[in-house]
């Protein structure tokens, strides 16, 4: 076959993003099926079927698949990590492995997404190669993901010792209102007399009324069978659980004796790419522990449009998007107790808060419609459910409350944030913008709240960007040039792998200033400077040298990665600037901006502003607040005034649809500037 | 071994109801789990395995049992009912059966229950004796229920041409209040544009308002999974079910396009001794069909404190008496179609009445605490739940619905009725009596309710009574003597098997008239009447004798008959003397009185207030209604209005108990005669 060595891989990417999508067949399901009659079968057999050794390296783990699996299936199968973008589509180029004999058989996706001296090496798509023989299969480290650095550099902020439930940041303390949403009350019951003989059932709910001071209580079918012995045998004494939802109490479970001391909840942070769980005592209000993973579902591609034609265009693929997440959050539940004698049936609630598309995942709700114009969800407002319903393990009685969404591109999650910055408490307006494959808008007081989103593109989390990646270990997440010299900091502290968000603003600030690009983002032909090149036709720059990586390779930017970051740092302003010019008002009427994201821990707001992705500000009136949406679940767990705050808010939020408003694609224009067209918006801004 | 003879029969009874109930050992248990292991076991091994064929005559049923296993439990498992009262305990006699062989071991129990001419023709009890051979045995008619008799005998007025939904004899109509607890609404959605992209969910419960005029809806996850493709995949048109849940509306299903027109309900009178179920179309309110049988719970006990017993003193016990109405429930809903094309998807709600321990049976509540003072019960309100939660075959997403009971011994039935009869919607004071074993009671009007049940045993229902019956096929139903001849009548019309509740009424009302016996229950020595004879000591008057009766024994009432009778009139009457005195008003203040019970059809009024049962009252204000349990049902499942109300009577009802209450001692002594000690009450009533 002959080898077809055109475009680069940007133009690969953005093609793919354009086109075959959603034209790709499902001819990989029949394979998978074999495969897993394969695993049935015995072992003698191997070679007789056509079964192949895959090594995976650099984990060294070894797996048996069948002829026609691809690697990134064998990688799968074998618990291995494969980076991937696009849902195995092919087009994202993120899988890219190298095969050890470097006998490979080059297809169109690799050949667009590769270059020629990588496919001569051996580096392949794992998505789009087949097992044809035994192989051994290094991963690179850009293709890799190491999960144990990412809690710690992403959400630092999560640990210290137990606390109170407390936005120390927020003005209006939720503390006052500590009332959980599940809790138990331990009782002890009058005995039985013919002058008072209630039902059972209504003798629990007398004492409950005592205790509590609410007067209605639902009850279930199952809190009734058995109840008569429970209460015999055990001298009237019980521990009663209650859960709040909508405007009433309901009885989930009544235990003999006094259990009241074991109660548990979990907050849950339902991000497309990490899964933050958070154990909290729902007697003292203490948080014990937190747990972190990636989002499992990243194997079915790692945004929520991936996900989303995943669980669209394949049998099953729903389920398989919905179970992943479920098994996500039920080994970060079982990790959360470690040596604390705390069971899982000690856990009494969940809440967890997502954006729309995960918190459809999670329920098992068809996703499908939320991509596709008019971008209608199935529902903004979920039922809370018995946890077990969705196979969560924790207490068989226990509930999953998920936090409301206020429409397709507006989630839970930034709820969850408004709730925890405290933005609808507030008479003064204040602001949070949540930065990730979309920027999330919302901007209101007490009285109002209007709230966008716009189609970021994944830049601001490595996406789209040559040697773009997340904020995990060896991520350059900061950048200083001072004449002619780069200097960088990279997380983890060893070799760098690539350029996270932060990083990549840092980078792009410090080459205007020095005057490297222009304020159109192009490089400065007037410029000498020894870490410009040119290769391949197009100019790079130079950001760490082959000999500093991990990868050995130059970690360069180009003009089409700064390009990237104009066009995603623009729709973030322009939607902010256009949903304030929507409701009249200009950026020094918002008392507060809170800053939300994945952009890695150290967000340099002065340079963000320089680049003109935050408007203006005095900068301590800017906020980096981190994961709000998981303190805002927590807030929920613990409060059910603050779960309450949060439906209102979901009511009570607008949501301006921006894909054909018309200021939105002035104001778009207009931000493809560094910082912007309009100079007077950043007066403080002299490069 | 020596046979003791000695003991009357009822003696025997007596002695049994007094002791020995709760002793019993549970010594079966094992033998019915090595039965089961041998029905699992090839045919050809029963020799060895200690096998024994036992042929039930007159049905000629054989079946293949274990040596140890009672006659009882061989009978269960061929399928063949026979009598019996006490659950297997051996002290009721009602499970007599004969051996044709004759080759009995008596035991201590049929030694007491039988005399020495039955032991020596073979006579056993079935639930006492074991099978050591094979054997022939034949049930007697006495010991045998004909099933499909009973519907037909008991409820003529539940026949008929459909109808709407209406209680005759009551002013309130309940026809204004059509509004049935589960509706099927048929929707046609507009589609979603970007001016108009709310949530599916949001929009079908826009329609949903627009079409019910109800505003809040409750959804579960289930009706939001799938949802989307629902909608899309049927150019939004959608049918939704809703049904009512305390002050809200839930949705329990979403299909696609218009099934509106199917839409059915089924109202069930779980009575101890029958049930009874109605199939009504949800849309018009027409009733299409009845059916009936008896209690299968009848094989672990007769009446209610016998099956209290079964279900708290086995393991298992309370399982197998609620799996058993199940059972019960799903036969009769699976005939009730019949040929008219309603399949079981389409019945979406079972309403159910039944007194408090049928209620806990069915809903597998423990009922232990019922019987024992200070009876308790487990709830007398009982949630909603998906029918498909107890097994209950109807639409996956039907409900089952049970009326709420007032106390331990005033059950949903009363409820049901008090409902059906309109006794709360009216300003006057009406009461209603329903005669079991237990006698209850209600008396108000619209502003109060009381209520009481007193232990009436089961005389009315033929229990305790020498040839007593349940008003089926062979009952005497009707008597009178004149001028020393008997006449009677008998239902179904053939030979008499014994002597049903308004059968006995009739004799002893007649007795008295004719003077055979004198007003405190005695035989005159001074009458000479040829069927009076003296048997084993015991003065007899023959009702019917040996040559007419399909037993071939006579049919006689004795002195302690009569004595049971007066005692249950007694209890009943003074039970609702006491409720009267109790709200400070007499029987002429009750505007009507509303007679319920299985006395069988033709109870004779006059012949009633004649032994002092009902109160001396205008007959046209004394109304015998029937299963007005079903009637209530029915309305509920018709009319959220009328369970409304049916809630409203459950918790308005005061009840009084009437165990340790000095007046209603006072007045069932008073009551022992005929028709009372107070003459004053019974002005009407001249022997």
């Amino acid at each position: 076959m002959s080898l077809r060595l055109s475009g680069s891989r940007e133009q690969g990417v953005a093609m793919g993003m354009l086109a075959g999508v959603e034209s790709r067949s499902l001819t990989k399901e029949p394979t998978r099926e074999r495969q897993m009659e394969t695993e049935k079968s015995q072992q003698g057999a191997i070679e007789e079927s056509g079964n192949f050794r895959i090594t995976f390296l650099p984990d060294d783990k070894t797996v048996e698949v069948q002829r026609g699996t691809t690697l990134m299936e064998a990688a799968q199968k074998a618990g291995v990590h494969i980076n991937n973008l696009c849902g195995g589509e092919g087009v994202c180029g993120r899988c890219r492995v190298r095969i050890s004999d470097g006998r490979v058989q080059a297809d169109k996706h690799s050949i667009s997404l590769l270059s020629k001296e990588e496919i001569a090496q051996g580096y392949a798509l794992a998505c789009q190669t087949r097992v044809n023989r035994d192989m051994e299969v290094l991963i690179p480290a850009e293709s890799r993901l190491e999960e144990a650095q990412i809690l710690m550099h992403e959400m630092p902020f999560q640990y210290g010792p137990p606390e109170k439930i407390r936005v120390a940041k927020v003005p209006s303390d939720p503390m006052t209102l500590f009332d959980p949403l599940v809790q138990k009350v331990h009782l002890k019951l009058p005995e039985p007399s013919l002058s008072d003989n209630m039902p059972d059932i209504e003798r629990v709910i007398r004492e409950l009324r005592k205790k509590t001071d609410q007067h209605d209580f639902e009850v279930s079918l199952c809190c009734l069978q058995g109840l008569a012995a429970k209460l015999r045998d055990h001298d009237w004494e019980v521990t009663v659980t209650i859960a709040r939802r909508g405007d009433h109490w309901r009885i989930l479970q009544v235990e003999p004796m006094d259990t009241s001391e074991r109660a548990y909840g979990v907050a849950v942070d339902v991000g497309t790419t990490t899964i933050v769980a958070q154990l909290v005592d729902l007697k003292s209000g203490h948080v014990l522990g937190v747990e972190g993973s990636h989002n499992l579902q990243a194997r079915y591609g790692e945004d929520v449009i991936s996900r989303m034609i995943y669980a669209c265009s394949r049998e099953k693929g729903l389920n398989s998007l919905h179970q992943s997440v479920i098994r996500n959050i039920n080994q970060l539940i079982s990790g959360l107790p470690g040596d604390r004698g705390i069971a899982l049936e000690d856990i009494l609630a969940v809440v967890a808060a997502g954006n729309t598309t995960m918190s459809h995942l999670l329920l098992s709700l068809i996703p499908c419609s939320i991509r596709l114009d008019p971008y209608v969800p199935t529902a903004t407002f979920y039922p809370q459910v018995p946890a077990r319903e969705l196979g969560i393990r924790i207490n068989a009685e226990g509930i999953l409350q998920t936090i409301p969404c206020v429409a397709s591109y507006v989630g839970g999650d930034i709820v969850a944030g408004i709730l925890a910055c405290g933005i609808a408490d507030k008479p003064r307006t204040s602001a949070l913008i949540d930065v990730g494959t979309n920027g999330e808008i919302a901007i209101g007081n007490n009285d109002w709240m209007v709230c966008c989103s716009a189609s970021a593109g994944p830049a601001f989390e490595g996406g789209g960007i040559t040697h773009g990646m997340r904020a995990t270990r060896g991520a350059i997440e900061q950048v200083i040039i001072e004449d002619g010299k780069v200097s960088y900091k990279v997380i983890g502290k060893g070799k760098p792998r690539g350029i996270c968000g932060s990083g990549l603003i840092d980078s792009v600030y410090e080459l205007v200033r020095n005057g490297i690009i222009g304020k159109e983002g192009r490089f400065n032909p007037s410029t000498r400077q020894e870490r410009l090149r040119e290769k391949d036709g197009r100019i790079e720059f130079v950001v760490a040298r082959a000999g500093e990586t991990e990868t050995g390779e130059d970690i360069v930017l180009t003009e089409s990665d700064i390009s990237h970051l104009i066009r995603s740092k623009g729709a973030v302003f322009a939607a902010m600037k256009s949903l304030l010019d929507y409701v009249g008002l200009k950026f020094t009427d918002m008392d507060t901006l809170f800053v939300a994201g994945g952009f890695g821990n150290f967000l340099n707001i002065p340079k963000a502003i320089g680049i003109g992705l935050l408007p203006d500000m005095e900068l301590e009136r800017i906020r980096f607040v981190g994961n709000s949406s998981l303190m805002g679940a927590r807030m929920a767990l613990l409060s059910t005034h603050a779960l309450e705050r949060a439906m209102h808010i979901a009511r009570g939020t607008t949501n301006i649809e921006l894909s054909n408003y018309q200021p939105f694609m002035d104001e778009y224009i207009a931000a493809m500037f560094l910082p912007h067209t309009d100079n007077r918006l950043f007066p403080s801004v002299n490069y």
